[in-house]
This record gives structure tokens, sequence and C-alpha cells, in this order.
């Protein structure tokens, strides 16, 4: 045995010893003075494993008298942080326990509301309480929980429940709304596919807009975004098929600003929907919030009933 | 005048003092038992301000006589750390001045050369010096220099430069090659646009993969690869045209496992390139390498002279 091997197997005497399945070095426990002392292994991998097989219930057994804590975080999208805390101004002023903190994401809000409680069930009655009593008020936003859960993934997931099929035709994006999209598995079953139709001429040409359209009202307009969806759900024969056309930036185009973004939704049987928005980030930030502009349309198109198919 | 206020005006006696334009607190640097102290405001905006503006100046002051230090760093695609680190072993064996650290990156491998010397030219020299003998051994792989530039922009870069249009064709991908190429600012002048097959029937009704391609080789196979190409070159009328097809995983597909792909890139008036692929990462990166290895076929495509326009 190597010296050093010898070493990594030295504990405290008066200490508490946790074993280490995948490395050499052991974790202890000592306390001094009324402080407690955890010693763990470095390695990130040992480390974690060892705190979880070991240390996790070596302390709940230890401070089993004491409060649990509990936290949900809830997800919003098509809402600001300003509005959505003026909206909960009553709420969150009033908040003991559970605490409700808000968080400005890149192109969302969070809400984690935070319960403390004797056991874990009372903290979950509590955050279940607190959740409706937010979802009362902006519910509308609301689209997943957790820390983990995407707005692409939850449409996703959504469209494969239900079972309605989509195609998409992109412009500015580039197919950024699709490489997406397919992150979610299993999205084969109702996604076909979709045009990426960068230049005006591929517009007309691959994907059929007709050629009066944009010599009209241009590529940058809600008449372009609309053929442009009702063109691909036509190509693909899908129950939805969503568009987008826009400026990316850095420069204008066809006299429009930078961040000028159409996005439309066409429905098999039923209207198709545009919608019109100006962002004011540079040309990835651009694309990005137009990207989750489209699913959050798509989500709530979702949640409509009044979706004939 | 708070008293907050007063307190962040105070500085150390014997040291000196650097002003902060954009904020309170005073930078200070002091010496004592022959070391010396850099006391720096604590909000990073004016941290770095400071730093810039002040700090950096004083100290290539106070330590002129001194050696300066130079870094370039070199990005490869296409070659293993392992690979590339065997190939240039009597170079890093014998290094010193400059120095040579491989590093492995997600999908690349990059090297920094790093360079000691009296002057920024002379260090210079010494980095270009070890880069040329590097490039002479493992140049084929080098793709560019830096630590913000990526293979997409490289590529975009040498497309607008040589002014080859292009479109793609996307299975597993999804529309992900497209979307990092629109990141390259001006890309619309030869990027036309481009097709997301994603189900089959979309490859053949909408893209023009031929029936029989696909019914005697399966979608993931060098033959539809190669159709998928050649219709997306026809159908958007561009010099080059890419495809991708494989799977992205976690499951199968068509009894081939997940990671096996094929990318092809037809050329005007010259043989549709193929090549095979058999990744072993996760659904995404599986699709992130393909991504970066479609690039580096146009790289090395672009590179070559055989390309008849």
């Amino acid at each position: 045995m190597m010296q050093n091997n010898e070493r990594q197997a030295l504990v405290f005497r008066d200490g508490i010893v946790f074993p280490n399945p995948i490395g050499q070095a052991l974790g202890t426990y000592i306390e001094k003075n009324e402080k407690g002392y955890l010693l763990l292994p470095g390695p990130p991998r040992e480390l974690e494993q060892m705190f979880r097989q070991s240390v996790t219930p070596f302390l709940s057994d230890k401070y089993e008298d004491q409060q649990v804590i509990l936290s949900k975080t809830l997800r919003f999208f098509g809402i600001g942080e300003s509005t959505l805390t003026t909206l909960l101004d009553e709420m969150i002023r009033n908040q003991t326990n559970p605490t409700i903190a808000p968080y400005a994401g890149k192109y969302e809000v969070t809400l984690r509301i935070t319960a403390n409680a004797a056991t874990e069930a009372v903290c979950e009655k509590l955050v279940d309480e607190t959740k409706a009593e937010i979802l009362a008020i902006v519910g509308e936003h609301h689209y997943g929980d957790g820390d983990e859960s995407s707005l692409a993934e939850v449409v996703g997931k959504k469209l494969l429940e239900s079972k309605r099929s989509i195609s998409a035709a992109e412009s500015l994006t580039g197919g950024l709304f699709q490489s997406e999209l397919v992150k979610v598995p299993g999205i084969s079953e109702v996604f076909a596919g979709g045009i990426v139709s960068y230049q005006a001429e591929a517009k007309q040409r691959v994907l059929g807009v007709p050629e009066h359209v944009i010599e009209t009202y241009g590529m940058v307009s809600p008449e372009c975004a609309v053929a442009m969806a009702e063109c691909a759900r036509e190509l693909f024969d899908t129950d939805l098929a969503i568009s987008f056309t826009g400026v990316a930036g850095p420069d204008q185009m066809e006299n429009k600003p930078a961040g000028t973004v159409w996005i439309a939704l066409s429905k098999k049987n039923g209207p198709t929907a545009v919608q019109g928005f100006r962002f004011s980030r540079d040309r990835l930030g651009n694309r990005e919030q137009t990207v989750m502009q489209g699913f959050d349309m798509i989500r709530r198109q979702l949640m409509d009933s009044d979706l004939e198919r």
C-alpha cells in the first residue's frame, strides 16, 4: 500500500465515519466547542454520493425535531416581473410562511414558494395552497413547475398528449424553433418537419408564398407570416403550422427596425392567428425571444378548446 | 452626507489612491513588509473600470523591467486530444518557451501557446514560430484562432468571402445546423434556406426524395443522405447543399443504433460526397456533434480547390 493511500484512511478518534464506496478517502463528522464539522472527500462524484447516502440521513436523524423546508418554483411566460409582482403585491407584502420570491430569468419570470413546517406533508399543503392563490390571479401565464422544465418541452408534451401534428416555416429564426422542438424525445410522432425560408426566393418557390403577398406587403408583414404558416400547413398536411418572419438585426430590413417580428399560427378548420412584436435584444436574443413567443402561442392555442380537428 | 458615504471616502495615509469615476469607494495600493496590497471596490462594474483605467497602467509602470506574457489559442476539429498530443509529442515534451497546453473541449481540441519575453513583439514572434511548427504537422485540422471563434462562424465567413450559396436538408438535427449558420451576420447573402424533413413523408413529398430510395435503403442510409442533399440543392438552386440523416437517440431506428449519422454534401457540377459516423452521446450531444461535423465537411470542401462553379 502506498503511503498516500494509508494517509487517506486516517480519521479522527472521536469522529463519526462515513464510508466511501467509490473512492479512498473516508468522511468524518466531529464536534468541538458545540460546533459540528463535516470532513468530506474532494472529488465531486465521491462527495455527492457520500452526501446522499450517508450525510443526509445522518443530519436528518440528528436534527429530526427541527423544522422542514420545502420549495417549489412556478414558471411564467408572457408577463414581466414588474407586472407579476404588482398583481401579486398584497400576497407578497403579507408573506410570512410560505415566502414568495420572484426571479426574472432571461425570457421568463419564476416565483419560488418556500414553506417551513414540522413535516414535509404540512409544507406541501402550505405550498400548494399558496400556488392555488397565485394561479387564481396569474394562472394564464403559468406554463410549468420546477427548475428543469422548459417552455419547448411543455409544449412538445402537450402536442404529444393531444396528438396534434405540427409543422413550421421559419425565416428570421433560421430553424431555431424546430431544433428546440426536436429536443423532446418521441416528438417525431407529431412533428412532420418545416421549411427554413431565409431568402425571399425560398419563400416563394419552395414554400409557395404568392409573389403578390411579398411584393405588396413585404416579407416582414402579418400578411407574409399568415401565408407562410398556411403554406407550411398545406405542404406538410398537419393540424397546426407556425411561422416566423421579421428582422433579427443588427441592421433594419424593408425599412422595419431590428426586432420587428410577426408570428402566425395556422389551424386545420380554423382562422389563422397572427401576432406582432417589437423586441429590443441583439441578433440572437431577438431570435430566441421570438421562438419562446411562438411556443407560448401554441401553448395558449392548446389550452383553448376551440380548435376543431 | 450620510455617514456611510463618508466611510467610503477613507484611504490609507501611505497608500496610492485610484479614482472611481462611476462610484463612491476609492481604490488604494499600499505596501507593508515588502508585500503589495490592492484594495478595490466590490461592485464588478466599478472594479473592472478602475482596474482597466488605473491599476493596469500603475502595475505596468511599477514592473516595467519585468517580462511580458502572451498567449494564443489554436482551435482544432476532427482530431482527438490524444492523437493531437501524440503527433506533437516531441514539441510538447521539449517545450520551454513558448509552452504548449492542450485542452479538450466538448467537440473540439484547443492548444494554448504561451510565450514569455522582454517585449510583446518578441513574444509574438515566438508564438508565431511555434504556431507555424504546429500547423506544419496538424494544420489540416486547424480551423481558427482565439477564444471566441466558432466553427459555424468560420465557415459562414468563408462562404461569404467565396460567395458560395448554400442550402440544407435536415432530419435528425431538426434545424440546428441552419440556426447555427444564421448566427453569422449578413449570411442571408449566401444562405437560401432549407428543409427540415423530420418524418419520412416530408422527405418524399416536400423535399422530393424518391420513394424507392427510402424503401430500398431506409432513411438512415448514405443513399438517403445523398438524395436529400441533391434535392435541397435543386429546390433552392444553390452552389452547395448539405444534408443530415440519422438516429439522435435514445431509441434505435430502422435497426440502426442511436448515434448512427450520415452527412452528404452536394456541389454544383461535382460529385456528392457522403460520410458516415457513429456518435455515442445523448440525444442533444449526437445532434450537436453532427452539426459540427457538417460544418467541418463544408470547411474542408471550401479549402479544396476542386469545386467547379
